[in-house]
């Protein structure tokens, strides 16, 4: 297979980023979309030691007003459809500062675009309900803008075993889903019955892990949770596990593994097995990934793959997964 | 009233740090301790445009290594005893790095101050059961420190200001709890019932409300909680909002309050009045804490009065504080 091209969108942020002076990266946006930013920053942190870098939500990122963020910040945004109107006002907020905006949206042409100096779009299936290549994923693109910063500012040049690496993702993504699929099978009748799941993870996971509990169990299932990271945990979240709570604790591949690991020891010592479901990297066949970015793959897997186990689960608890949205698209006025 | 003077560990850390190349700060730690670092940061945030920050978990600080932690980093952590394992082997995974550490510690005389080049004390009542005053708090401590820093490296100096305000913090305190008394007498009864209570907060208040989640709700009443931010609320979370659901709302003094009002807004226009317990600021009296200090230090208030609600909570489930923990400090091998 050739190694696929950077995309159009990534290239042209990338020539407006080289040769200017950036000392702060920003990822900028809400819920589901600020969720991918978590695993930005932790590729940020292993590849660049140049730029420093914060996560924030939107709205905050506008009231905080850090000091930081000068004509130096490059400031990544992102709204699945670019109508978010927190991003949207943040890339604005950023613009007036005299910060280079990035906006990545599904859609070319959006209020988020508008607002911002360049585009990186990107495919999401939930928004199109057609599937996609996973190289077209909001994760594919923000990692080469990552890649790209650091050949930029630290003269690391990764970008090409990355590309490889995207365009095998799919295949890994398609067969997780069949490694997974009884897994699933298995989890879904115990885990519809419950109140409260808790999801947990660390490094590159865990904006997986906050995503499926904010956006996926709470938002269409109404489903009580929390992310826990997988070392806080220890340090007041453990004490509610009992042989009734439920769980869902992702086993990623990056630097931070040993901790998600200690996380499912304590888990499978103190809570019942049918409602402690773990989803492991290492069993899955990760050929054609370079081995030094599978980590940072990994949580694109888990997240893509546990839409399925969501659909089972909605359809055991009878309640349609977009259903289970009573306000987000349905009211106007908050 | 006279300026308190700085705290004698707080002044031989800055006199470390003074004149050193420092270009990033870690703010390190584990559960409640790793919850004031937040309102650290933001305070870092909004004084300082010379230090870029981080606040991660001690063990997610190892596993990640960050390429941005070099021997010009300054590394601020904290365990309230100073044996919290993985914070002191980030002390240690610092020093290796020729890192300028500092470690917050109720005890002079802790693993953690023996891996640190400085120590900085503070007094904790929930260690000592001895009422302190707030001067000496965590919060305290790390507020000097940051503005300590902008000292140094921004040459913005508001070490005064701070010192007349932390003076007169806990007065301010005695009078939110009496303020608040009727408040807590009033909710105890429902919130006692609640098998999932969410705390929500934003900007320097989001640590309070992370650290009652997970370290008073989850660890000592093991009631299933999530800290959620006020706006990604709005992003997912809501949904699972009704007459049923039973939150805390921390309404706060700094530039982050809209975000708390528009959640308090949605949470009474879909929630029940008494299942909506709301915390807010503006309602105390903060005379003798300078206006620009007062969204920095509500947090505290919060967190402090919290306490006196949580205990009349134990009481009415018959679930005393500290027997709520069924691992932590009764576990020793995991």
């Amino acid at each position: 297979m050739t190694t696929p091209a950077l995309d159009n969108g990534v290239a042209a942020a990338l020539s407006l980023i080289d040769g200017r002076k950036i000392d702060h990266v920003f990822f900028v946006a809400c819920g589901g979309s600020l969720s991918i930013m978590h695993p930005a920053k932790f590729m940020l942190d292993q590849y660049s030691a140049a730029l420093p870098s914060d996560v924030y939500n939107a709205a905050e990122f506008i009231h905080r007003a850090p000091k930081r963020l000068t004509a130096n910040s490059l400031v990544i945004l992102c709204s699945m459809t670019g109508t978010t109107r927190e991003t949207v006002a943040a890339a604005k907020h950023a613009a007036n500062i005299g910060c280079l905006t990035i906006g990545m949206s599904t859609l070319a042409d959006s209020p988020l675009s508008e607002a911002c100096d360049t585009t990186v779009g990107f495919d999401a299936p939930y928004t199109t309900g057609v599937p996609i290549d996973a190289l077209n994923s909001n994760y594919a693109r923000i990692y080469q803008l990552v890649l790209g910063l650091a050949k930029i500012f630290d003269g690391v040049d990764k970008l090409a075993p990355l590309m490889d690496s995207l365009g095998n993702l799919q295949g890994v993504i398609d067969k997780a889903h069949a490694r997974f699929a009884p897994l699933f099978d298995d989890y879904a009748p115990q885990l519809a019955k419950e109140d409260v799941i808790y999801t947990m993870a660390s490094g590159a996971n865990f904006g997986a892990a906050y995503s499926f509990a904010i956006c996926v169990l709470m938002e269409m299932q109404r489903i009580n949770s929390q992310a826990i990271h997988a070392n806080e945990f220890f340090h007041g979240p453990f004490e509610v596990l009992d042989k009734d709570r439920a769980f869902i604790l992702l086993k990623g591949l990056d630097s931070t593994r040993p901790l998600e690991e200690r996380a499912e020891e304590f888990l499978h010592r103190f809570g019942t097995g049918d409602k402690i479901m773990v989803l492991d990297a290492a069993t899955l066949d990760f050929d054609g990934i370079a081995p030094e970015f599978r980590g940072n793959l990994a949580p694109l897997v888990f997240f893509d793959t546990l839409w399925r186990f969501i659909y089972k689960v909605a359809d055991l608890r009878g309640l349609e997964m977009l259903e289970g949205r009573r306000y987000m698209k349905k009211l106007s006025d908050y």
